[in-house]
């Protein structure tokens, strides 16, 4: 008896599992006007974070693309770009660190940044794999009261957007948390399981602002 | 007692998994003469597919390279190719649709193309990993009657090889569907599931007629 | 009751693999001084073997790397290398196999090496993608009494290294067996399976010499 409720559970968990259905962005071509502002959950006083999303780009190498920016009316808090010279590299007012990963591509890559202030230990995980860490910014904290934008990189305060440094191609699932996961998590992310589910961005329940050329599309997981 | 039956079910299963043997080409050189010829299992009247097989070459970037050729009397009705540049392509009777995908290797990569004409939906999938989706030929049928030649890229019905975009390396578990199989079932076939068996090309049961120099080795999955 | 139990072992040996703390070899600059000495748990008197390792380094492709060494007085019994060109190679006291494969990142690479004397048989695993097979040093004996070395190649028994081919990044668990695993036993490993351990290094419970700047840091699996 205990055993037929627990295989129905099993089950049942399966089903629920296959039926998950996200929104997905689509930026068709290059543009200084396109782009999907977030709001997040909590503000944005950050001595910690994990920040995860799914990301496609055919975009040649030798071109600087902006994945996710954070700004306030002064700062860039945090912006994380594929570099001219295919690095990955995630920025916090000031400074950069960079990641010598492998080039994006048509396939579906599943990208994390961690970063914690009291060590600096900032790492990179593509498709759950973990890259070497690099100390940086130890010390400091994300200031709260910006705006994120997806697709663009303000130069100031919401806008001078550069289409040359726009994203093209197919994001999703972006969900940020305010502490480091475990690599054994941050796996489990990538291979499908859908919790923990963001306490700064949830992708499944967050508010988006669409402007311009963008397709949101479903895609069932 | 039902826990053991279940218990003994998940043991054969395993032991059942680990024993399948299949067959793999390997084309040790470059020819115009080499190819294996494959039969379907139904006629290629085909309004949509998937379309998977292993790959691993270490042929160079900077080469045409056929991958799979469905040809009819007059069209190529099919043709998967790996570009001058690197890109993945498919083409049925006119036009390609083309994916920046990572490069081949030494290592074999999983690969599927599902294309469904109602919408024109294209993606390919490399070790399971879904690509951006493109639209291409949509309301296109593939025509039946043609002939399936793994190898070479047929520029008349059987015949006028090119040597330079022959395949060299090693392929195997070429599997067709005449519909798309869904995101979970495409990366389960890359994790080693062998359901569903394809109901156009079912490689554990595929007659393929073998010309020129290619061995066919046993391969334990 | 006896479900209960099987929960219950379930439940322990997640925990318990969840629970492996291992070394990493941190090799932050290059230098022709830094290196660690490993000793093997018994002689090694080879005629097979699996050697596997987790790599992440962001030298460029455009430099040789040593990976692996292992030398007798006379000889360069088993040395790998990532060559000038990007490829892998092993190379067993006289000629080399090379495998063209995916670029090294800053991401960690798991990577495996087997060899088989009775038919030659050499492949190597990245990720636990098999590569394809090449014969090399049929009939070959690998010798015992030399020296293990990580990240220096030694031109002579312990010494005359090279900066310019040092190895600049992080390594660790580095295994070996006196036998070619299966398949699909070299991919549990590469999903974080901590069984076979290696008869020929185990790294969970080697001895080893560190020289220079190699830092040895703590990674929770």
């Amino acid at each position: 008896m205990r055993l037929s409720v627990i295989l129905f559970l099993i089950a049942i968990s399966t089903v629920l599992a296959g039926s998950v259905t996200i929104k997905s962005l689509v930026f068709p071509t290059e543009t200084s006007t396109s782009y999907v502002g977030m709001v997040p959950k909590k503000p944005m006083t950050l001595n910690a974070f994990t920040l995860c999303m799914r990301v496609a780009t055919e975009l040649p190498g030798e071109r600087e693309t902006i994945l996710f920016a954070y700004r306030t009316r002064d700062y860039d808090e945090l912006n994380v770009w594929r570099e001219l010279d295919g690095r990955l590299s995630f920025a916090l007012a000031g400074g950069t660190v960079m990641f010598q990963v492998p080039p994006f591509s048509a396939l579906q890559s599943h990208l994390c940044i961690t970063w914690d202030s009291s060590s600096g230990a900032s790492t990179v995980f593509m498709d759950g794999k973990k890259s070497l860490t690099k100390t940086y910014k130890q010390g400091h904290t994300i200031q709260p009261n910006g705006k994120v934008i997806i697709g663009q990189d303000p130069d100031n305060y919401l806008g001078e957007f550069d289409a040359n440094q726009s994203f093209v191609g197919e994001m999703c699932d972006i969900n940020m948390w305010d502490s480091v996961l475990s690599d054994r998590t941050i796996n489990d992310l990538f291979t499908g399981k859908r919790v923990p589910r963001g306490n700064v961005f949830d992708w499944e329940t967050a508010e988006f602002e669409v402007k311009g050329q963008v397709q949101v599309v479903d895609r069932v997981l």
